[in-house]
């Protein structure tokens, strides 16, 4: 493997790209960056993987760059495809624009895209991979979790204070979490097609389960998450996750398999569990927890809600222990900063099983 | 104030030697490095005080350097002390040494030790001041609350699961916190002169309360710090916190302000409190806690006992918002790694209410 320092740039910059919230995702799409660069190394055309029925992010860079992608190198975050789908295969869009090298960070998994490399190399294409293929892979984790398991991948998100609380002793909780750690969280959201609580979270909380933007405005209805709650108790139409900022679906259900299902039949592929403790301890105890994003606040309660719920754990060997992927702390806003408010810590965390399933 | 690249590098050096664990510190002791630099750069001699009674930190550099002192420059974290106490001023010292330079961090607070720099001036010295001021302060912080409060300076330390606890429904708690984190744990404790507990934890958890070597052996009882063990109740002889690795005290009070002008008089000046979180919730609500050390174990119990007890706090305004000082990730060593050590991620804090006595 040899790669240029442009290249590597370009590919940072083809993972943000396919990074890009609001994207609405779907069972059978995946997030894919593309950058163009011409000879010098400057940047010719950009493209990502809009969503279902859209043109691939390698169709969609071709587009932009016209004439000027012949003789460049296509960065790409995804092996391109070999196959027609809803789309013509991008092996030969590539070919027929006269990309002179291609690079990409990962295969393709699914065996009816797969075969791109050949076909390139084939036609006279240079072929180079495995440029950051672990960052690809973990953008791509989600959509190949969906289609092994046949369900949508599922990010467990909370919130709580050094001391494992979630609210104080009197139910309040605004609020445990930084305002920049609030920010972050609406940032998650964007990135996943579903959020889901259960009932008894609407009833109590009554949240909005909306993305929000930094004025705490929800985003276009075109860009929110569908709103999924779970429970076989009625709900209150009058209650806010039920107004027209978004889609809203009530699963009547308190099984956690089937409330996956019925979301993957609805062509769901990133879930956002959002609670309460006591439905994402059954998720955990499940083992259909893919994902865990929790957000420390440096506040201490003594007493009150905690943030996880009994996960059936009576001894310490039997401790849920997953696998930290990455610890980011949070600095608040120089406004924020004056206000008083103090850093919050994220963590990201694998579940140790599921990394045990990914090794064999 | 005007350095030279090789000052500051001798003064973060002088920073370390002062922090030297094992130095044993009581109330009228300050931690003190300092490093002497001949004209060409190179170091001529270290020193530090290493506790009562012994050489303070330039006279042990000036000893080390012999004649070689002469037209050096002298870098040390406080102010050259100006007064004879258990050892002579150094002032003097280093004028008869022939010092050409004298670089210091921070002025001495102490009324009766002040008066360094005008000596030295007087004498013919260059003196230049507040190189690293705010780190040679956090080192001094301790003796100055000591002195201003008249009771030693307080470290909490507790760790705790993702979730807020500290041991399993059963009661099992080996181990919560990873090796890493409890290595460091030793190094913290080897920085203090006091380890506090109260009776119950010992009935309770039986811990030894030394400190140890990454072999898990304690290292000399010169370097050992007191044990004191707070609370009414008698205490079973047999508890390991007894043996002869350490000397130990019993404090019968429940009272967290007598048991620290308890130790005052016997000349603590720097306590690290470790349990439970009964009498940790006791002195953080008689606002005696200083300084907050956690360590976040990437681990979900669920249920089991809280790592910390009741504070008081009934609503979310309530709340204990200590200000973030550090966030530290402890990654595991190579062979902690392999077992599945997970990081753990150490939280420094200050109280808000310590933070804003400051100011006045």
């Amino acid at each position: 493997m040899s790669f240029t320092p442009a290249e590597q740039a370009a590919m940072t910059r083809a993972l943000e790209l396919a990074a890009t919230p609001g994207v609405p995702m779907v069972a059978d799409t995946r997030r894919v960056g593309c950058v163009l660069l011409a000879d010098d190394d400057t940047t010719v055309a950009e493209g990502y993987h809009r969503g279902p029925g859209t043109p691939h992010a390698e169709a969609a860079a071709l587009a932009q760059a016209g004439e000027s992608a012949r003789g460049a190198t296509a960065v790409v975050t995804l092996e391109p495809c070999h196959h027609t789908g809803r789309t013509g295969p991008c092996t030969e869009a590539l070919v027929a624009a006269g990309v002179r090298r291609v690079v990409y960070a990962e295969s393709d998994a699914n065996p009816v895209a797969a075969g791109g490399r050949a076909r390139l190399e084939a036609a006279g294409i240079e072929v180079e991979t495995g440029l950051m293929a672990t960052a690809a892979d973990a953008l791509a984790g989600v959509y190949q979790l969906a289609q092994r398991e046949q369900r949508p991948f599922v990010t467990w998100k909370f919130a709580t204070t050094l001391d494992g609380r979630s609210a104080a002793a009197d139910g309040t909780s605004r609020w445990v979490s930084s305002a920049a750690a609030r920010r972050d969280t609406h940032r998650l959201r964007a990135l996943c097609d579903t959020m889901l609580v259960g009932s008894n979270t609407v009833a109590v909380d009554d949240p909005l389960l909306t993305v929000r933007d930094e004025h705490d405005r929800p985003v276009g209805p075109e860009r929110q998450p569908l709103r999924a709650v779970m429970g076989e108790r009625d709900l209150d139409p009058a209650r806010r996750v039920f107004n027209t900022d978004a889609e809203t679906v009530h699963l009547r259900t308190r099984d956690p398999h089937r409330a996956l299902a019925e979301l993957f039949v609805r062509d769901r592929q990133h879930v956002f569990l959002e609670g309460g403790p006591t439905l994402a301890a059954a998720f955990l105890r499940a083992g259909l927890v893919d994902e865990i994003v929790t957000y420390v606040a440096p506040m201490l309660l003594g007493a009150g809600r905690s943030a996880v719920g009994d996960l059936g754990v009576t001894t310490i060997a039997e401790a849920f222990r997953p696998v930290v992927t990455d610890v980011t702390v949070l600095d608040p806003s120089p406004a924020d900063g004056a206000a008083g408010e103090q850093p919050n810590i994220r963590l990201t965390l694998r579940p140790a099983r599921l990394h045990q399933q990914k090794e064999h």
